[in-house]
């Protein structure tokens, strides 16, 4: 079904493309993950306790040339190798690898024995646990690597600036991840909310993903111009044409650093541009950017940090340390969003089928109301604490029908909290003038909406071509939202990816969203473009993507509207 | 979030009702499943030998209970009560329990002990096995009820005339249910799509699922008026007025009975009714009812009982079995629906997160186009023998996007079919404008539709108040797609089970749908409903569905269109 990706056009190579910014580079290629072996002869009596040795130093090696990079990282990036040199000295896994050897195995076979089963181990124990296996299988590869005198798998060390090339990155491979000497990511698989887009949007470096098996048709050493924004990988390019390219992108980049919020459009229309954060850390680092607000805060993370339900109190305390950093600025709460796709032990169901298409967010509540209605005495203990004059939102996650919005409606209003709904489900965007008029405003959650209207998990890496924001399927259904705001006079927002993508972004304002919600720093870059841009610019932009027929003519044509 | 569920009425308990029609008899309790037993103390060495004899007259016992029910069954039903004899007298099974209680446990335990075994093993290796996990338990709990002296659970003996109350139906319940001593079906959860819903429809006794815990309220031995069409379990009713619901029912079913096909409103406005099979025996059952051809042909079954991909020929002479059935009749042919919540070995991915929304339906051709391919080759050659003038139509599942369409459509082409496109996923319900023009047909996929537009899985019982077609969001996909097949010149149809719904029927006819696929047995009581109403009163109940905020109100706003 090759033909149903976009063409791609001789001498250029192209795939989703999840962060703006041109790059122009040699090509290096991230070695790849060794063969594993097979079962081999059983050593001799004699033969073990040597082997023992080769499987301690090697694994001495590893640890030791991680623990470098730990030390020279700095913090999430430190403590993800520091975690990573912790399970390659893990006694656990070691004793099993030794009682493998004692077995008579060859050291290569008895580390994959070893780790295969602390991988099914940490997959039984689900959740958090089962997101390390990644990290498991990264450390066998590094010490088998070690033992057969092969290079390490993983990041190679660049002497220039250079343009990283993948299959997909792991978490070991990106921590510490040098934006310096990798000055753009590209890999064949992936999608725009996979580990290598978030990684590289953090980074701020240009990033392309899902490109295909084509991309292995470039070598390493090769000077290729990556356009983030466009999602095209150019080769043969003339150098001067390039560096010009490259030498305009820094411009924007410096055009972002100088921009001063708040944010409009060059005629004056207002976008709100708001921040999503966690916890109180990154309140506070979302406070000191330039955005106006908490646009999603996500308060699943007293829940996933303790074993039972974190009373009343507990909650208030950590809801109203994050306030804190906002004085009296708009602060939108999201309730608890887990399912068993995010297993909270008190609190979720045993395993489903498909996680994503049950018990989750608000519907939690079927099972379990007080759960629901404890975290919102504790919103608004929390909230009743803030300055005079603060605006503390609340929203729920996941909302599908205008009974359950009234529902949730009521209890918020019954606390003085005011009440809101996320739109991720589809049909909640189709009933908007049945779910609104209980509502004092919304936010779209385009990556799930995304998921739901094209009916393909959004961290499935086959189906990236359909998980994209750009989808006008999607755009209608945001549209159809913003129809409905503007009728009942409810403001719209929109939270998730989507609003990190200046294009995007001048493209939901011309649809009428009222707000933008991203990581905080993202804000900047919108900010910038908005600044560019008249609102009827963006209104026809917005007209142009809907109007068009795949995910690839959409953006083209609002990029066009712009004259790139 | 009880008042999320439709309130109840005092008196009256509410549902999803699944299959109409009205009942008044006494309650009957499905008997409950016994308590598990606790590992105890181990048996000292000389209780094990009678301990072990004990336990195999028991197994022996529930053996031939199970066998007696199998000979005095038919069909199907026969079938599946066979299968469970044969689990029970297992030799896996039961040299398990035997090698359980030599370790010193007790039967009962030994019991639940190599159950639980056999029931991961089953789950581990998917797909069909897994299914039959359910038969498993049912299997250990009639074998402790019967170690205790306790009655077998399961369906008690009706003596009388009865209606059966449980909290789900298990298929050893349902196997061999004589719908002369059962005359409706109610149970605590499930949804329109869940076993006991499927069973009630295929034996035509009334069913409501998904009461709720109040279902519990109401005792055996109680009389109680069950309208499957309504929802509702009335208690405490006029027994007069009961009987005279009754009776009207009755006469109802007989003019469902003497209804003459083809399908048309009293005003003449044709409606084409098929119907949906999966083998060529059900064709041939399909073929004597009053269908006018198949309007969902599923060609799952030929990969899913090979351990490879049949051959062209292999395939096309299954086809060519079904085709044979309907001479020159309209024939829709579904290509391969399968994915990792229906895997084949060689065709599917690795396990998903989400199979749902994985790699399933037309995405399987993204890893795999031969498999495609070869499949339209098969249904070329196949239709290519049927006489001349015949109508062989070809559709693809999981259709997102116009290129997705596009590219399906010049495979069917270039073979000579007439391409068409399953319409369930939401995007392409929304994009109707741009992925119509290249077909000829679409059909809608209301259970996935609904799934999808709702975020909710159709199997999840707690989810069963979302997962309704009813629901005005699904309808307002449905509507929508109409809009384009209107506009494009393409004929719509609906297959699932909202086709079966005779009420439902007339609003998809008032939506402007031109043909409507269901079980074969369905085919009679939409015909004779489609007979008694106006082209316009459909459409006016469509709209009145269409306008109303929750499933529920669609569905009486429908209701009282036709003053019921």
């Amino acid at each position: 079904m090759a033909n149903v990706n976009e063409s791609t056009v001789s001498g250029e190579v192209s795939g989703t493309g999840v962060v703006a910014g041109i790059a122009y580079a040699p090509v290096v290629w991230v070695r790849p993950r060794p063969e594993l072996p097979e079962a081999g002869n059983p050593l001799r009596d004699d033969e073990r306790e040597p082997e023992m040795e080769r499987f301690l130093a090697a694994v001495e090696t590893v640890a030791e040339r991680l623990q470098h990079r730990a030390d020279n990282a700095q913090d999430q990036a430190a403590e993800v190798l520091k975690a990573t040199v912790g399970m390659v000295r893990d006694r656990g896994w070691q004793k099993t690898v030794r009682k493998n050897i004692t077995t008579g195995q060859r050291a290569e076979y008895a580390v994959v024995g070893a780790t295969d089963r602390f991988v099914s181990m940490f997959e039984s124990a689900g959740g958090l646990m089962a997101e390390r296996t990644t990290d498991l299988r990264d450390i066998r590869d590094r010490v088998i690597a070690e033992l057969r005198g092969e290079e390490e798998p993983g990041l190679p060390d660049a002497r220039q600036p250079s343009i990283l090339f993948a299959d997909d990155l792991a978490p070991a491979d990106t921590a510490g991840l040098d934006p310096e000497k990798f000055v753009a990511i590209v890999t064949e698989v992936g999608g725009p909310t996979s580990h290598t887009a978030i990684i590289a949007r953090q980074l701020g470096v240009p990033c392309i993903v899902a490109v295909g098996k084509e991309l292995h048709d470039i070598p390493a050493g090769e000077k290729v111009l990556v356009d983030g924004a466009a999602g095209t990988i150019a080769r043969n390019v003339d150098e001067s044409e390039a560096l010009k390219s490259v030498e305009e992108s820094r411009r924007q980049q410096e055009r972002i650093a100088g921009w001063q919020g708040p944010a409009q459009t060059s005629d004056g229309h207002r976008v709100q541009l708001l921040a999503n954060v966690a916890d109180p850390k990154a309140a506070t680092a979302a406070a000191k950017s330039q955005a106006e607000g908490v646009g999603l805060y996500r308060t699943e993370l007293s829940f996933l940090s303790s074993t039972s339900e974190p009373s009343v109190d507990e909650q208030a305390e950590l809801y109203g340390r994050v306030f804190d950093a906002f004085g009296t600025s708009k602060v939108v709460v999201r309730t608890l969003d887990a399912g068993s796709d995010k297993p909270i032990a008190y609190a979720t169901l045993a395993s489903e089928e498909n996680p994503a298409l049950g018990v989750r967010g608000l519907r939690i509540a079927l099972g379990n109301e007080g759960l629901m209605t404890r975290q919102l005495d504790a919103i608004a203990q929390a909230a009743q604490a803030r300055p005079e004059g603060s605006q503390t939102w609340v929203m729920a996650p996941m909302v599908a029908t205008a009974d359950e919005a009234e529902w949730f409606a009521g209890l918020c209003r019954e606390r003085g909290l005011v009440p809101g709904a996320m739109i991720e489900v589809p049909a909640a965007a189709l009933m908007a003038d049945t779910v609104m008029p209980s509502l004092d405003f919304v936010s779209i959650g385009t990556n799930d909406l995304t998921q739901y209207a094209m009916a393909a998990d959004r961290l499935s890496p086959q189906l990236a071509y359909l998980t994209d924001p750009w989808q006008p399927a999607v755009l209608k259904l945001i549209e159809l939202t913003c129809q409905g705001g503007q009728r009942h006079d409810v403001p719209v927002g929109v939270c998730g990816e989507a609003a990190a993508d200046p294009l995007l972004a001048c493209v939901l304002t011309g649809l009428g969203v009222n707000s933008l919600s991203a990581a905080s720093n993202a804000v900047a870059g919108v900010g910038a473009q908005l600044a560019e841009v008249t609102l009827d610019q963006c209104r026809e932009m917005a007209a142009a993507a809907v109007g068009s027929r795949s995910a690839a003519e959409a953006k083209a044509a609002a990029r066009a509207v712009l004259g790139d």
